[in-house]
Formats: structure tokens, sequence, C-alpha cells
């Protein structure tokens, strides 16, 4: 594929525009698709990108040649690779969401109104869906899927490092979605990653109706600055576990151990833990021993360094942190207020839990700390699409409006109302 | 009131910061008041306003004498003024939230996943609301007993025409709420209407949750630019009618006329009228000689003005734009597809209606007009949050995400997630 040939003669800002005309064309015809088109299209997507398996791993070996001159670290090559496993899960990814219901044309509400009105809320697709992602080339596939099954054509703005592995995927899927029924341009890759265009993508207003950017802060900060399309930010957290003194503490310890080690670079991982007092001398040595074990480097308060001497010395900025590694804040605070007050302080209103065997500081804890996600007795861990139960997962919101928490298909469709009548007019 | 000595000491940057600030901290309270402390406040609140009307009206007062000095229209002086029945009528607002349903708590779902874990998603607060609103004093009321149901501090920034108004109707309730138990700080109004300082409050993340401009397009574009808070705009809307050429012609005349006339200021009011060239000829002379009786400016397209000689040439602006008063624009289309286009191009995705008898076409219509609210045979001034059974209205959205058409006491608020366990650990 030749990058510069396809933008040789236009700037990024409007290659990204005309993009974006073209899916707003696309969204106009997929609005009405029926559930079984965005189906086939699912389908003739999983078969094509099993059957395109060796095009794929030869552009993932461009990408992963470059990534090796550059020097990316073994953890970022090891996200860029594709192998047979990783396309076969992006095949089963495109069948598992043509199972899931449509949520397009599902009815939110609705009644007939006194004067006879009868007004019915209909869930119906958003339009044009931009998705911003970094280095994981499956995000490619993950994002497209969701979109198309949400009636939105999507536009889709990978990393650089995973170029040459996105736009060939983005190729495979569209083509073969389009083979089977649906719009042309309903999936369609920006061709370039140059940060004028991205920042552009996110003025379109009236083209594109929701930027979903899915990276770090810096990614955030960026965006957030210029944007005036809505954007929701699908971004890491600073989750706490806060142990209370009254904790069945082998309990407290295999939620902590979990929620720190079982995938520390999830935005779901607890990234402080907080420890009542009088449990901190007993709880402390053995849980520290257990995650030194594991490759865990712990940054303790004072406190937290009394009751465990393997700690290094926590520094102001750790609170703040979303380590995204084996590095976890330790601090010992005097109650569950202290524990609500530096979660409201620190955290980034994602996932927080409690280990509790007291009934009112349970509930004390989930009504009073203003995150996405509460848990009493439970892993961080569990905040996502699947676990909760929602089929799939176009990220984690931990903004407060449209969507909050794990997104599902829902996420990406708004409503309108219709009302059949008879003649009224108001009085 | 002394204006000047309030905020002497600071610029409106400041004063609007540490206004939020404080609102913050009663956010944090209000958080987990109870329904009853909310509704005696709301009750507490009817009884000041008309327990101290003579002092509104004093305040009120020296507005009007300065808006005669500025040479306003009597139609804004008029919107200015407030009178007995007004200040009744806020009371009668406050009483009737008071007896709405409280969102905050409502379980807006749920489940006990498979392993066990019992999740449930819980409606609560946004947290600070900041209201932005132009001449009528009565939404410093309407806006403030909304957010304070929905148990978010609010921040109310008034224009300058009603200043001594808002401020002291926005003392006189938040003293009022605060006797009845409310916390301090939860009602507050910005004391300056200093253009910097609204542009601030839409950029104050992390402190503020949520900003409703209620306004024309002006403060849409100037907020846009520079917002990085979440913005809901409740903004006029370009509205459309089209007559299909099977439509009952006396309903659609009953129609088009009650969506131009009977309110013609308001956003849900027809701004365009469409009519299929087959009933053209016959339709619009009538319906154009009412109008006009009825003092309506009509501006037609070249067939619209064969049919119906009393008409002006429509400009192509007219088709984009919001008259909200006694202007329509006509125009004759060869059938409903070109009629959906139309308003494609040029509506605002308010509110639109078809008066037709067939249903096909009825069908059509609703389903490709990408507008808040689609009405059948009804006319389009019922997009209210009244007439919609929502109790009450903080505005009417014409955007996607997180509300979309009239915005009840739901849109104020958010959803967290609350899952109890017994020690489970993700695998």
């Amino acid at each position: 594929m030749n990058l510069s040939q396809n933008i040789s003669s236009e700037t990024p800002q409007q290659h990204v525009e005309s993009r974006a005309r073209r899916a707003k064309d696309a969204a106009v015809r997929l609005r009405t698709a029926s559930t079984k088109i965005k189906n086939d299209a699912l389908h003739a997507m999983a078969d094509a990108l099993l059957a395109q398996q060796d095009e794929i791993f030869a552009a993932n070996a461009r990408d992963l040649q470059t990534g090796r001159e550059r020097g990316l670290s073994d953890a970022l090559l090891d996200r860029l690779k594709l192998n047979e496993a990783r396309v076969e899960a992006m095949a089963d990814g495109c069948r598992q969401v043509a199972a899931l219901p449509d949520p397009i044309g599902e009815m939110a509400g609705g009644r007939t109104l006194p004067n006879g009105l009868r007004l019915s809320q209909v869930r119906v697709p958003l339009g044009v869906v931009g998705v911003i992602y970094e280095s994981r080339p499956n995000v490619t596939v993950d994002a497209a899927i969701l979109c198309l099954k949400a009636g939105n054509a999507v536009l889709l703005r990978g990393g650089s490092e995973a170029i040459h592995s996105n736009l060939l995927l983005a190729r495979i899927i569209s083509r073969a979605a389009q083979e089977a029924g649906a719009p042309a341009d309903c999936i369609q890759a920006i061709e370039t990653t140059d940060r004028a265009a991205t920042q552009h993508l996110v003025t379109l207003n009236g083209l594109v109706d929701l930027v979903i950017p899915r990276g770090g802060d810096g990614l955030k900060k960026s965006l957030s600055a210029v944007a005036t399309v809505p954007l929701i930010f699908a971004a890491a957290g600073n989750c706490h576990v806060y142990v209370d003194e009254s904790a069945d503490l082998q309990m407290a310890s295999g939620i902590a151990f979990n929620a720190k080690v079982q995938r520390p670079s999830t935005c779901n991982a607890m990234e402080t833990l907080l420890v009542h007092r009088a449990v901190a001398p007993q709880f402390l040595p053995a849980l520290a021993k257990r995650l030194c074990e594991a490759g865990v480097e712990l940054r303790g308060d004072e406190r937290a360094r009394e009751a465990s001497s393997i700690m290094q010395a926590a520094t102001e900025a750790d609170w703040d942190t979303e380590f995204l590694a084996l590095t976890l804040a330790v601090r010992v605070v005097d109650d569950v207020d202290e524990a609500i007050a530096h979660i409201g302080r620190h955290g980034s209103a994602h996932s927080e839990a409690i280990v509790t065997r007291d009934y009112a500081r349970a509930e004390k804890f989930c009504a009073e700390v203003d995150s996405a996600a509460l848990y009493v007795n439970a892993s961080t861990r569990f905040t996502d699409g699947n676990e909760f139960g929602l089929g799939a997962e176009v990220g984690i919101s931990t903004q407060k409006l449209h969507a909050r928490g794990p997104m599902g298909l829902e996420s990406l469709t708004t409503t309108k109302y219709i009302v059949r009548g008879d003649g009224q007019v108001r009085a």
C-alpha cells in the first residue's frame, strides 16, 4: 500500500474532511440498514480476516520491522504483533457482535399523551463516530464492528506504529462489509497520523457526531483544548482499594493482589492501596512480601513503611499517578472518611473497592465515592463491558455525560421521539 | 444590593472560580441529601418568593428602568417584567418540582453476574451544573429548582438586563433552601455578566460538570470555541412542516397555522413550510391568506409564489433562518424525498412534522429525518417537557449525546455502578 499516493494531493485536513463527508453520506444510508445486512457484513468481515491472514501478517511484519528500528520496547512490540490467534480473536469478535441484539430500533420509552398523541422514543444511530487509538491493531476491527452494529459510519485513526496493519485491516473489513451489502465508506481509515489531521477531526461539527479517543493523558489534553465535536475519552484510571479495619484480611489480600497484578496495564487495575491504620501492621507485611515476589514496586507513606520496611517512600505525585505497571502506592488512613477523601482528591473516578465486613461503611463508601464503579469485597478489575454483561465494549468512560463506566453498543446510539397524531394542535 | 462591593477585589475569573469551588463543596453534601430535605427546600423557596414579592418588584423595577433607558423593545421589557402572576408561577413551579418523583437513587439497571457479583446501576447527581440564560428572570428559579431536585449545585448566570431581579431571586431561594436544611452554596448566582467570566466558567473542568447555555446562536458560538466542560445547548430550532400530496388539507392548514402562529418565539415553532407540488395550488392560497391575516410575513420560492401571489421572494438564507417571529419561509417540493433532503440540508434537527394520509410516507419521514422529534399529523409545538409528560423541562436539546429532545430531571443526572461481592477476583 502506497500511503503517499493516496493523500499526495491533499493536506491532512483535506484528507480528513473528505473522509468525513463520505462517512456522513454512508451514515445516512446505514441509518436505515436492516439488522440482517449489518450481521451479514459482520460475518463477511470475519471470513475475510481469516482468508487474508497472510497479507495481514506481511503488513504487520513491516510495522514490527519499523518498530524494532525505532527501538520500541518488547512490551510495545508484543502489543503490535498479530499472529494466528490474534486474527482468530478478531474474527471471533465480529461473530460475537453479530450475535448481540441490535440496539437500533429499540423502543426506549413512550406513552400515549392525554391529548391522544402516541409518543415513542426510538433508539437510533449517532451518525459518524471517530475512534482514535494507539498501538494495538486489533482495535481497528473492534471499533469498526461495534460502530457498524450500532448503525454508525466510523472513521478509524490508529497510531503510527501500526499504520500498515491498521490500513490493511480497515481495507479488508471495509471491502467485505460492502460486498455483503453495507453502504460504501461506512468503515474508513484516516490514512495519515499527522497530528493536524486528528485535531481537525475533532472540529468537524455537522459531519462527525462523536469522537472516542482511546489513549493516554497526552492525547486527552491535546484534543480537549481544540475539540468542538463531543468527545468521550476511554481513558486510563487511577483506581483504589481500601482495606477497612473490619476486613476479612485474607479476602483483602486476594483482592489487592488481583487488582494490582492480574493485568497491571489495564485502566481498572489498582494504583493506590489504602489501609486502615488498625490493620496495617498485621496486613501490610505479608501482602507487601507477596506483591514484591510478583515483581511489584511498592511506594508507601510513612505509616505504611513503618508496617513494611520493603517499601520505598512515596512522593506526593505518586497518589496522582496511573502507573499502569507493577508499581503500587500504599497509604495508611485513619478511617473510611479519610479513604473517601483521598479518593476524591486523587482519583480519576474510574473504579474503587472497599474490603469490609461492616455494612454501614460499605454503604457509605458506595454512596459517597463519586466514581463510575464502586466495589464491595471484589476486585476493581471487573469494570469491563464483557464482565458487566454488555456483550462488547467500546471503552470505559470516566466522564459523567452520555455514558459512564463500560460503554456497550447503547453508548454508540441516541434516541429520537416519534409522535403520531390525528391533527392535534397546541392550545 | 451593591454588586461592585461583592466582587470589587476579584477579577471576573476569580469570582467565577471561587463560586465554583463553593458549589463543588455544596455538591458533595447535596449528593447524599434526602428527598425530604430537597422537597422541604423547594416548598420553603416557594413561600419565600411569595413573602418577598415587594422586594422582588423593587429590584425588577430597577432592571425595567435601566431597560427603558437603554431603549429595550416592548417585547423585551415584557419578558423582563415580574408581576404577581409571574411570581406566583415561580412559586407554583417550586411546588410542582417538589411533587415530581426524585430521580436520584433510581435503579436504572442491574443484574447478578455469573460469578455472583450483584451489579446495580444507580442514578446519581452530576455534581455542579452551570446555567447561562438571557432576559427572563424566572429562569433563575426554574433552573435552580430542577438542579436542586436532581441533587446538583447550580451556578446561575443570567443576562445583564435582569441582573437585579436575578441576583435577588437567587438570594431569596438560596437562603430559603439553606434554612430548610439544604447545603449552603447549593444555589449561587454569578454576580457579573462579564463575558470573560462566562468563558471561564466553561473551562472549569474538575469543578463544573455541565453547563447549559440557553440562548441564541451568538452565545452558542462564543462558548463552543472555548469550552472544555461539557455543554448542552438549549437552543432555538429551525422546524419544518411538510404537507404531503395525500394530506387532509384542512388538518394541514390547522397544523401549519398552529405551528407558526400559536407562539412564534418558541424553538418548536415552524420556520419553513414545505408543500407537495400536487397540492400547492389548492392548499397555499387559503393558508397564505389566513397566515397573512394573523400578521405572518410569507417568503416563498418561485413555485410557492405562483400558487400565492401575496408572498415575497424567499432568499437562500431564509431556509437556514430561525425567525422566531411571525415570518415563514414556504417551498414547494416534488415529493417526500425532496422534503426530507431539504430538512437534512437546512434543519437544526429539532422538530419536524409530516401531514399525510399515506402510511408508507409517514413511516419513511420518521425513519429518515434525523431530528429530535418527528410528528405525523400533529403540530411541532408539542416538543416540550410538560407536553411529553416529563413533568418539567431544563430546555430542549438538539444534540445527540446524553439528552436529545426535551430535557427532564433525568438529563441532570448520571449513573454509577455499585458492585457487591464476596471476595471475587478476576481470573
